[in-house]
């Protein structure tokens, strides 16, 4: 990792990727966090210093605020094919999450008590609505099948009169499998009840359409596709009802002053993002296809966890028999390769994945400059550390 | 206000100083929010594209992230004589205040149900008091004298057994008034009610020391004080009881990935303030008994609104007899001067501002780097405007 200091931000930028790419350190973690492009970096800076007003001032400095955030909302939406007006800016995916959960079924909760959630959402979601149990809200959680996948009858059957909400996610962080969202949303349509839908590890990586998969709320961020942490945006279509969780006296569903340039700065990646969405798709995925051959071809008693087609382009999961993944992370790392393990265990528990053969995983995700050479690297070190560590 | 785009924060950033002195827009609205100072800019450019791991990974990027978190929250303690593991970073200070009133009323919800707070409480404190009564609590509001002051004989009258929680700001935005905190805080202490102090104002322009003033928890932020938005803090003394507003599996008080650069940046801003503080400070007093000399010299019904010396060294509010806050707000702008009129003028009418006399207010309020001439000039088109109203 760099560990040289200097004043500029820019240079030790220009000094981070050469690292990388000579070799000296690979990252293949993007689903924890990405950097920041420089474009999107360039297109923050001057809200810093020179366009500083607060958005709710009604004077120039603040107007200018305001329409930066306008014009984010509105570079934003298109994104997903939703409306500027149906995007709301929170401090990222997590509050997205508890707002859209919380806020819904406060909102709702004249109509119903009942929520429905998958046993593989990620935490914010999946804590949320456990919290909900104690303010008199149930709670049904949807199992998933080996690939990680919902089942879409198991949804049909499980709605009942009383549920007003919802929760599956789009993509899981972990395994990389994508549900079957579009049939997901039909259902909860045809039954009138709320949909809201985690989609903070596909944004920006994978085509989303909120009015084509029919759903009704959609948490993301900038941090996952290339812009900065702190930021994240909640979709929510016109007419939900929905509670903030910061109460204020304008009655805004998110009141308070947020990051004008992370604003600004998401906008811009997310505009890129969409823009090299089809190339880098590609890419990612030949890669992510010639990784898991290679994987599969040359190490015995591997098991890839996450569905094989249905899945994020970057991510890759395996469970390795014999050596646990929070292991081989470790030798991964003392070797230059940065990877990562479960940290909340519960997607591969929920996919079976636990017990005497395969303990953990290691979970390899790629970023949109990955290279064919990094990939292979990386592939041929774990082929060469899996080996030394069932000998040994 | 500038409109020349550029690609380039810094140049940009550089044209914007000079605009300002040379008279083309004097800008006296620094309550509303502050630039990054460049020296804090500075700081946080490593960790937007070479430092950007997630401070919940394992790897080397991640324990560099949190590493840099504990710095923060070392530097930032220090200037409020707290303990480093007493902070815990929000998105603002709009959700330390919720997460503080929410978090300890539902900590401590078992011992009571009666919220104390004043009635010129910025909104986040405002609001959230007020929706706790529709769960089950009870809320008793503090007035204030003509000076915007709570009675500390109030404060002590009101506490019942079943008194939980009190909430008093640390100073107004409006009308600038500091409280008796230290007091009301020794109050607090003996009647062991938790006590929470919403310093937005005051954090980084006045001294606050929370063990001499006996406040429990602290709202306070980074864009208030020359570091940029949408970070914030909450001060919680340890052992305070209070639970998290977003549910999370390892119950942390703040679950979510803030931005680490914002977060680095809100160090960088705190340190320098209290450096600079006491210099600061003194300059600021001489500018603030200038202009309010100047003002009630040479303008006939004017009122000083606020307290006279118990007030922030930066900020002037003032109401006209005759002209209406937002019509003066206007003609300044109109002449390059930005102020502002109160957005919610609850702080005003808790005083007596309102009714046939005197309708609304103008707040000036400086900015570290705001000159004599600058008041000066500022002075004189307010004396010129207000006749010419007055006159027409």
């Amino acid at each position: 990792m760099a560990k040289k200091v200097s004043k500029s931000g820019k240079s030790l930028a220009k000094i981070a990727k050469p690292m990388a790419s000579e070799g000296k350190i690979i990252f293949m973690d993007y689903a924890s966090s990405t950097p920041v492009r420089e474009e999107v970096l360039e297109a923050m800076q001057p809200y810093f210093r020179l366009k500083f007003g607060n958005p709710s001032s009604l004077h120039s400095y603040g107007r200018e605020a305001k329409l930066a955030i306008e014009e984010a909302k509105e570079k934003i939406a298109k994104t997903i094919n939703a409306s500027p007006e149906e995007i709301v800016f929170t401090s990222g995916s997590t509050e997205s999450s508890v707002l859209a959960i919380r806020g819904v079924a406060k909102a709702k909760m004249q109509s119903g008590n009942h929520i429905l959630s998958s046993a593989i959402e990620h935490d914010p979601v999946f804590s949320t609505c456990k919290s909900m149990v104690t303010e008199g809200f149930t709670l049904t959680t949807l199992l998933v099948d080996v690939d990680g996948l919902v089942s879409i009858a198991d949804v049909r059957s499980k709605i009942t009169p009383k549920t007003i909400l919802l929760s599956v996610q789009h993509s899981n962080g972990e395994i990389g499998t994508i549900q079957h969202i579009e049939d997901i949303g039909r259902i909860a349509k045809e039954k009138s009840v709320t949909f809201h839908t985690d989609a903070t590890f596909s944004y920006g990586w994978v085509p989303l359409d909120v009015r084509k998969m029919n759903v009704d709320l959609m948490s993301f961020d900038a941090h996952h596709c290339y812009g900065p942490k702190g930021i994240g945006a909640l979709y929510v279509k016109s007419g939900i009802p929905i509670k903030p969780i910061f109460p204020n006296k304008d009655n805004l569903l998110r009141p308070g002053t947020l990051s004008i340039a992370s604003i600004v700065g998401f906008a811009a990646a997310a505009e890129i993002a969409h823009k090299e969405m089809g190339k880098n798709q590609k890419n990612l995925a030949r890669l992510q296809r010639m990784f898991i051959d290679y994987i599969e071809e040359n190490i015995k008693f591997v098991k890839l966890n996450g569905h094989l087609t249905r899945r994020l382009p970057n991510n890759i999961n395996f469970s390795f028999s014999g050596i646990t993944g929070s292991e081989l992370v470790k030798q991964l790392e003392e070797n230059g390769i940065i990877t990562s393990t479960c940290v909340d265990c519960r997607a591969l528990e929920a996919i079976g994945v636990k017990g005497e053969k395969f303990t953990g995983s290691v979970r390899f995700t790629f970023g949109k400059d990955t290279t064919q050479d990094e990939a292979k690297k990386v592939a041929m070190k774990v082929m060469d550390l899996v080996e030394r560590a069932r000998k040994g």
